[in-house]
């Protein structure tokens, strides 16, 4: 995400600035990552302390400052924009690249000496830190911990406000289950874990627990917001009068409101208070893996030197895969309701918008790629439950739908061409759903490999939306059924297939998930979860295809049930059509082609009785929705 | 593997003796495992010391023997045939169920105090051992060491002697490459790794690497041999009688032949040989991670007492996966070939059986799985090349299938009914190559229910026989393809789609494979590998189906090369009709229905002309190989 921006920043006195800083607080090395408190994929502008400091926007990469130099790390994704960003005060490390280090190893690989490298714990996750001293030791490098960010202090008022956005709450005929019930879910775990509290920190983790949401991060209806839950206690760090008056008696007396900052304090006085003994296998506070590094050292303190220390220090937190990410992932049957609800809606809007679209460029308009997101985010707004879109609409012709981050830039972006594809993924938040959906189009006359590479992309999502695998599959074995018709034609795509998604949460959410990275084979698909099917295919410098449909993970009903552990499948909801004008039939066997008529037939259905005020909106429909 | 036996012996005096010799080394307890010095999936019968000592002779287990009681560790294949072997003196621990903990676990979790736990360290895995002594260290337990294996003491005179069969020179139009060549290549693998030598030990890589083979384990052409490749010297270690003339000529001066014992000696004084240093990052000793603990302790020795070392012990080697696994796997030019003209002979065999007992059934002649395993094994007899089977031919009828480690016993086994499905896993050894095949027939009246399983069984065959993938693919990624269909219907199989199979050499080879055991999947797959492809289907007390044939990977011709990487895809070499009979024509695709009628045509173009002689057969192939 994030703008594909050309503006090249003037770094110089951002860096004088910092170094001066750091030579006063003893560093030789300042880390920028680019996390939040929270680890959230998208950040509040205040915490864009890395794009500040580097003038590098991308969302991913990390800002290393020496005394001397200054580095930015980013991967292929964002190497042109780097080297469009960066002034001169940097050096762009190409992660990926043959020996080009991770920030990580470049701290003990490539700078000599040892040394002092500071960094905020409030921003590095703490099994990052851990693995990053350990490599630092041989060297005598060490980490120095500073709560007061240095990059902050150089921004000082410049920097954005922190966001103060009301919290409100989500009525339980959206969430389908009471807060209390999540807690008591939540307080299982523990038993079970023989634990005896668990921090929960990731923003949206909060919001789902305490069927609260915000605005405090684009796109995504979160708030700034810790929790830590005991057998006897639910206290939610939040700044208090950002709850409104419903928010606050939803919560009533079950739930002990703090200050956001008391976290770290809390935590410090949270192993006596238990009466925790630190000892190997006596119970813990269960902190998730993607915590930062503050959080532990609150619980359990560094020993003030390593080497002094005879008896090992007491320990009273365990790293754990975030047990309230595990339960949010699992939809209940209200939120999945609401996914099918909402996308019916969203189907309207895409209906409405796609032809629109095809009625302008038809007619000769210019529509640039921005004004096209404009016009599908004002249909979206008449939708109701509408609360916002879930990203930044991606709205490319040709070329521009290969770069698979692009999003328009409204005062410099492309006029959409008739004679192009054209890619649009876009999504909404409702208050019953989230959606996501991309759609390829082509209003012209396709070209044959275009047409081709359409339809293996076609019978990879099919593949997926028609798949069964037994109870305990993990989206990392499904996902070359995604990929295996575009091998055919030696095609392939550099992303996964499919991601979490939550529910009028983020539109990106862990930890279930399709695709090859390995992580995700230790997440099997469960019935409830919710994930996206977007198989594409990029010709870069010529245009981008991908289709994408949420679908929901249910039990399958199968002849037989081989095991005794039951089979799964997918119920898509996304309702849009595939442009048949893309498929090249005789490549489909018959079976496919059934599937795309039958989801055709499924469309007209549900999303034509939406559409009575808009006659364009309903041929269109009816048309493309045509069998082939 | 192995006899289904049910003979059970009594093991009380042997257990006795094995007591009292091991109060006398001072040992509480001795473990017994399952494998040789060289990590052999096939035992030759001198080794068989587990199965000696607790009369359970399936191919996978562990015994445990304190001084009170005895413990049999095995897993789900073999709890029946364990319950029948085993005597009173032994308790079954049948390892997958709850609660059962492995051999491992068992010594450090199971058993009280401090314990000494005898061991013979020429038989268990280096890093096993020391996994093993780690979770030992808490307790105080400790495994001592010792050569000379009690349970070989018990078995005195009555123990089979070590097979001195003799070794022989595969000629170099059979094996493609020259020995030099390939120690060239280990060579230039040291130099990479800058390593000083490295160490054989598994006996189909001495084979492979010294274009040598024997007979000193059934259905393995290999024979009892270590090697060690250093910059300047080849030894291979060997009962230097063994070596027939032509092939001692072979060798010639460029390999130094030592007794077979001396390895661990030698290998004691090589790190000083080496001028080796010992330090964390000095050069090393390459040793195959499936070494045993006695050649890393001659290397390396752990010292006297652990804690009475200041500084850490020297290190002279690192463990490595076989590097001459990965050079054997990737098979030549003339190996490919050989794989391809000793499948066609292998196939003219199969038709013959098949034809024949097709008529036998047909005439009501009583066949029992034995004889009909005999027959197969004459007309493999008659073929040129031919040098004995690759394994325990698998002939079983109706039920039997089900079991898919059945071996039919001569003196107590089923009669092949026409109306069941009978199910016949069999291979050969060539000098061009080694062949593994299995077949699904019915010759009566299929039930619906088989049909279908059947079809879905070809279905997924097909899919992994048709697939086209990335270089980088790994058998693990590729798996579900051949499941997917099967799971369509809620079946699925509980084994892997593939495994590597050797040059006139082990019908099970590694690394590389088709499976969902994650270890495959760090293997990616390779121009030049040969694997299996057999997905099946087992209905537990009814029938079994399996269809599998030997592929190569090899590359595949796509119309574009995204990541310009080049895409790979197999190459079927088995050829043997598939019954068509048992195929539900209307649930394939059209594309499958032409893959089995273009597999069909080619099995007849390229069978067919060694039938001449023999017209059932070659009357059954044409009505086999009819098109659907």
């Amino acid at each position: 995400m994030g703008a594909q921006g050309t503006h090249r920043v003037n770094t110089t006195e951002r860096l004088a600035k910092l170094r001066e800083l750091m030579k006063k607080e003893g560093v030789d090395v300042w880390v920028v990552p680019s996390e939040d408190q929270h680890y959230s994929e998208y950040l509040a502008h205040c915490d864009e302390r890395r794009g500040f400091i580097s003038g590098f926007n991308g969302s991913a990469g990390c800002a290393v400052v020496t005394l001397e130099k200054a580095f930015l790390f980013t991967d292929g994704r964002y190497f042109l924009q780097a080297e469009k960003q960066l002034d001169d005060n940097w050096t762009l490390m190409k992660q990926g690249l043959p020996d080009v280090p991770t920030w990580q190893d470049f701290l003990h690989k490539n700078l000599d000496g040892s040394l002092k490298i500071g960094i905020d714990p409030t921003i590095i996750v703490a099994d990052d830190a851990a693995a990053l001293r350990k490599n630092l030791e041989p060297k005598q490098s060490e980490l120095v911990l500073l709560r007061n960010n240095l990059v902050d202090e150089v921004w000082g008022t410049d920097r954005p406000p922190k966001p103060h956005n009301p919290v409100f709450h989500l009525d339980e005929k959206y969430s389908g289950q009471s807060f209390t019930e999540k807690i008591e879910k939540v307080r299982e775990i523990l038993e079970k874990e023989k634990a005896k509290a668990v921090v929960v920190n990731m923003l949206d983790e909060v919001a789902w627990l305490f069927n609260l949401r915000g605005s405090d991060i684009d796109y995504n209806p979160v708030f700034f917001a810790y929790s830590v839950i005991t057998k006897d206690s639910t206290v939610l760090f939040i700044e208090s009068k950002k709850l409104d008056e419903a928010a606050r008696k939803y919560l009533g007396d079950a739930v002990e409101i703090r200050p956001y900052e008391e976290i770290f304090d809390y935590l410090k006085s949270l192993p006596g208070a238990l009466g925790l003994d630190g000892s190997k296998d006596g119970p813990k506070i269960l902190v998730p893996n993607k915590a930062s590094l503050a959080i532990v050292e609150s619980i359990s303190p560094s020993p003030p030197s390593a080497t002094s220390s005879s008896s090992p220090p007491p320990i009273y937190h365990k790293i754990v895969p975030s047990p309230v990410a595990d339960l949010k992932a699992i939809k209940n049957a209200t939120e999945l309701e609401g996914f099918r609800q909402s996308h019916i809606r969203d189907g309207a809007a895409l209906a409405r918008y796609f032809a629109w679209l095809e009625e302008a460029l038809n007619d000769g308009k210019e529509v640039n790629e921005w004004q096209g997101a404009e016009v599908l985010e004002n249909y979206r707004k008449e939708l109701v439950l509408f609360k916002g879109l879930s990203f930044t609409t991606i709205s490319s012709t040709g070329p521009n739908g290969a770069i698979i981050h692009y999003s328009p830039d409204p005062k410099d972006c492309a006029v959409i061409k008739k004679e192009q594809i054209y890619l649009c993924d876009s999504g909404a938040q409702f208050l019953d759903g989230t959606t996501d959906v991309t759609r390829t189009w082509h209003f012209g006359t396709p070209k044959p490999e275009e047409i081709r590479a359409f339809t293996r992309v076609l019978q990879g999502h099919i593949s997926i939306d028609t798949a069964i695998f037994p109870t305990g599959t993990t989206g990392f074995v499904i996902d070359s059924f995604a990929r295996r018709a575009l091998w055919q034609d030696g095609l392939d795509y550099r992303h996964g297939t499919g991601h979490g998604v939550g529910h009028f949460l983020n539109v990106h959410e862990g930890p279930q998930g399709i695709g090859v990275r390995i992580v995700l084979n230790n997440t099997p698909l469960k019935p409830g979860m919710t994930v996206s099917n977007e198989p594409g295919y990029y010709e870069d410098g010529q245009y981008g295809i991908r289709i994408e449909n949420i679908v929901l993970v249910k039990e399958a009903e199968t002849p037989n049930n081989f095991g005794q552990k039951g089979y799964l499948g997918f119920e898509h909801v996304t309702l849009c059509p595939i442009q048949t004008k893309l498929v090249d039939i005789s490549l489909l066997t018959e079976q496919e082609k059934k599937w795309l008529n039958d989801y055709h037939k499924e469309i007209w259905e549900k999303v034509s009785p939406l559409l009575k005020n808009d006659t364009r909106a309903l041929e269109w429909l009816r048309r493309e929705c045509e069998p082939i």
